[in-house]
């Protein structure tokens, strides 16, 4: 009997599931019956200027938000933290015990107007591609009779990331109105300090901890897989910075005079820097990749990930790669260790014959959840002092010249960690199944993506697993000039978040 | 008989030269004579701007020059070169068969107006040093009455090289009037683009090859040793240049997209420099120190040289030096390999989480005679190649990048190669002896200055010694803001100046 009650029960569950989870065709129903009401919100808010280096204009922004929100009846507050605020916003589902906190960011990269092809980078312009593969304004009007998923939007933040966030807004509308409503509560973080690196956003995750209480963390930002096909990333790399600077003579000096007795601060500095790297790119400090490890499943799943490694390097110009893992997935699986700027007196018209006074590395790491920095920062202090450098955290004085035979001033800096979740976890489970409901195709998994996103902060404090959900087009000159969104990605991504929406939690 | 004649004729002639040649205190008392109207020849020459970025201003210069010569019936002819004239002045004596070419430069390093303690850098200003160490202006009038050897004229190239040749002028006219001209005639050649690096000099100095035939060539440039005793310097290294590139991705890319793919510039600049300097400053490129020895008394020669190493260091702030010689003396006796700038993307608040597109290391080579610029050059691009290197001399195109897995672009040029005239060779004895009757001491003996002059021209050209007679205190600010000579300086260079012109040659 209990068995019966059980089979019951389940059946019932499941013709309730069926009646009210939408399928690919009623999800793109909906689409085309709302898109254009959702390039009319994308439109409005690419309009209000966004740069977070002038707070008025993130003002304007943080007032049309509100105002969706309270027009949708959800309920928001701005989280203070000193600064730019964060704006929370709530819609509580009585019914649920689940909660989803998404996570947009409404700040633009600054603008150089000189460099747009169109008046104002504020004002969204419609184009398409002509036959030489220049792009060419048409009337925006015509999208009142006409669609072309190829035809873009060009405006700042279309994509990156006001586009999501009116993808979302036109979701929930399409929802509201077909009574579809997600069967959990919903919070929003919205950041307005995204490009400048959220500052203020590690410290009000901790401030306000309770506040941003929720079951499953989703990213709306950054681009799809490169093939454009409807992408899942299950995590990102962390990053941290190093700046190395070696010391020669207290001033620049002849090279006449002193080359051959006072030592080059820009070879010691090249023998520092040699000696971390092998010819193959590999770092080659013993410790540094350990405990990163993949199961057979995990190779399966880097490998499915449909790279084009050979149209990557073209692209590039790059005729080898560095040796870190055997394909592009795999190199990102690991921590970097990167030169991103190198400089020693003067080069070109301005080169001097000197022996120069110093010498210095700007390095970046990548970090992955398998490498804490601390110890990274720890191995590489350990590597230089075996190069019989003394390592110091500020310029030598004259004593510390005499002193130390090798100098290097050592900063460094955590941004902020990696973070990955479980493919294998429920949420990864749970998003695959919304994203195969509305494409009835298995999406591209990128098990962590190479950048950095600052959401490391929520997932430690919240204890949550966290995927970002890619929506827009990865051409889409994020921030450079020209950016833009192609109409396609514009379409499916309000249907992403349909699906997502509309995946039973509770 | 015919020895007896010898004899007589010998003891004729040395009464003869024990009569006209004057003595160091013959010498002071004329130079305590004349050493005021140096300073006028000083004063009035340094008036006259002397930038050669600016012909005008060199116009002015050979106008003043070409009637100093005029005055003193010597005659002078412009040497044509394409740009500015090179200035040839002779003055024959019918009785003798040996000329002695000096050279000068008249042109001076640019001036910043606004880096100098006194209205106007070509306005020659005195000053003494106050209890704090400090220059302070005194009226120039009281050199009429007065003189104190530490008080010190400030202008531009009042060392650097408009004092040797008021000097030079001052002596002549002394000379002349006390009836001790010297027993061979004189050619001088005045450079009016030294500044610039002499760039038409080395074919001027073929072109009129015949005119500028003498038997030893004196440079009267450059300052004393540091221990500002008399000093003779037999010869200057010479100076080639190199530049290294190497390349990354074609353009920046995302060094979290592309950290631990795309390889690094920056690392394989690191790594191809580290590889050609041990950790001790000693180039590890077999072959690149062939040739260079030094005999016992060579040696000792070195070690005779006054410096003060543990001074030297300490004011240049180095806790150790590199290994290349035993001294300060000996380093500079073999060629350096000496990086002058590096530079990849940016750094400091510029920096950017990019893998650069190229890194670059300017480098400049100190030659010495043993050591043939291009064969050092064939060392260092054989190096290079394993490496595993491809050299390139231009950025590669898309197809080299992807056929060679690391591409370097080398660019190098050869300005001018090093000189040394042997300290056993009689125009080093016949110097010595002129010295030695000036001061009573033995000069400081400079086996090869570490810096380049170009002079090389004149020695391959004319197959002659040639001999730097530095004159100026070291510490006089050349190329600085704030250029001076030490009273002292001009007047032991005045009676160094006599003392070469009475010593007898023929």
């Amino acid at each position: 009997m209990k068995k019966l009650i059980s089979l019951f029960l389940f059946l019932i569950s499941s013709i309730g599931f069926s009646q009210t989870v939408p399928s690919k065709e009623i999800l793109e129903s909906w689409t085309d019956e709302y898109w254009q009401h959702g390039l009319s919100l994308l439109e409005e808010i690419v309009k209000i200027p966004n740069d977070a280096v002038y707070p008025e204009q993130i003002e304007a922004n943080i007032n049309w938000c509100e105002e969706q929100f309270s027009n949708r009846n959800w309920s928001s507050e701005r989280l203070e933290t000193g600064g730019i605020p964060i704006l929370l916003a709530q819609k509580v589902n009585p019914n649920a015990n689940k909660t989803i906190l998404f996570y947009f960011h409404i700040d633009g990269q600054a603008v150089d107007r000189s460099k747009w092809n169109q008046p104002d980078p504020y004002q969204a312009v419609l184009k398409e591609r002509d036959a030489n593969g220049e792009w060419k304004t048409i009337e925006i009007e015509r999208l009142e009779n006409e669609y072309n998923p190829e035809w873009r939007i060009f405006a700042r933040s279309t994509s990156d990331d006001k586009g999501p966030f009116a993808m979302f807004l036109t979701a929930w509308d399409a929802l509201v109105e077909k009574n579809s409503e997600p069967d959990y509560s919903i919070k929003i973080i919205l950041d307005f300090e995204e490009e400048q690196g959220s500052p203020r956003l590690p410290k009000a995750v901790l401030d306000y901890k309770d506040k941003l209480e929720a079951d499953i963390m989703l990213i709306m930002d950054g681009p799809r897989h490169i093939s454009n096909q409807p992408t899942l990333t299950y995590g990102a790399r962390g990053i941290a910075e190093m700046t190395l600077t070696t010391y020669g003579p207290r001033l620049p000096q002849h090279s006449g005079h002193f080359g051959n007795y006072a030592p080059n601060p820009a070879f010691l500095l090249a023998q520092l820097l040699a000696s971390m790297k092998d010819e193959n790119g590999r770092v080659s400090i013993p410790g540094y990749y350990d405990g990163i490890e993949f199961t057979e499943k995990e190779k399966a799943i880097l490998e499915a990930v449909p790279d084009d490694e050979q149209t990557i390097q073209t692209r590039l110009g790059i005729g080898r790669t560095d040796q870190v893992g055997n394909t592009y997935q795999e190199s990102i699986q690991y921590p970097s260790l990167n030169i991103r700027g190198m400089e020693s007196a003067w080069v070109g018209p301005e080169a001097r014959t000197i022996v120069p006074a110093t010498a210095l590395a700007e390095l970046d790491i990548r970090l992955v959840p398998e490498s804490d920095p601390e110890r990274l920062f720890s191995l590489i202090r350990s590597h230089i002092e075996k190069q019989r450098f003394q390592i110091l955290d500020h310029d030598p004085s004259d004593e510390e010249r005499m002193k130390y035979p090798k100098i290097v001033k050592l900063e460094s800096k955590i941004s902020y960690q990696a973070f990955r979740t479980s493919m294998e976890s429920p949420a990864g489970e749970w998003l695959r199944s919304a994203m195969y409901r509305a494409f009835e195709e298995e999406p591209v998994q990128i098990r962590i993506s190479g950048g950095s996103i600052p959401i490391s902060p929520f997932v430690d404090a919240l204890n949550i697993p966290a995927v970002t959900i890619p929506t827009v087009n990865s051409d889409n000159n994020q921030h450079s000039p020209n950016e833009n969104i192609r109409l396609g990605n514009y379409k499916e991504g309000i249907q992403t978040i349909m699906s997502v929406l509309t995946e039973p939690l509770n």
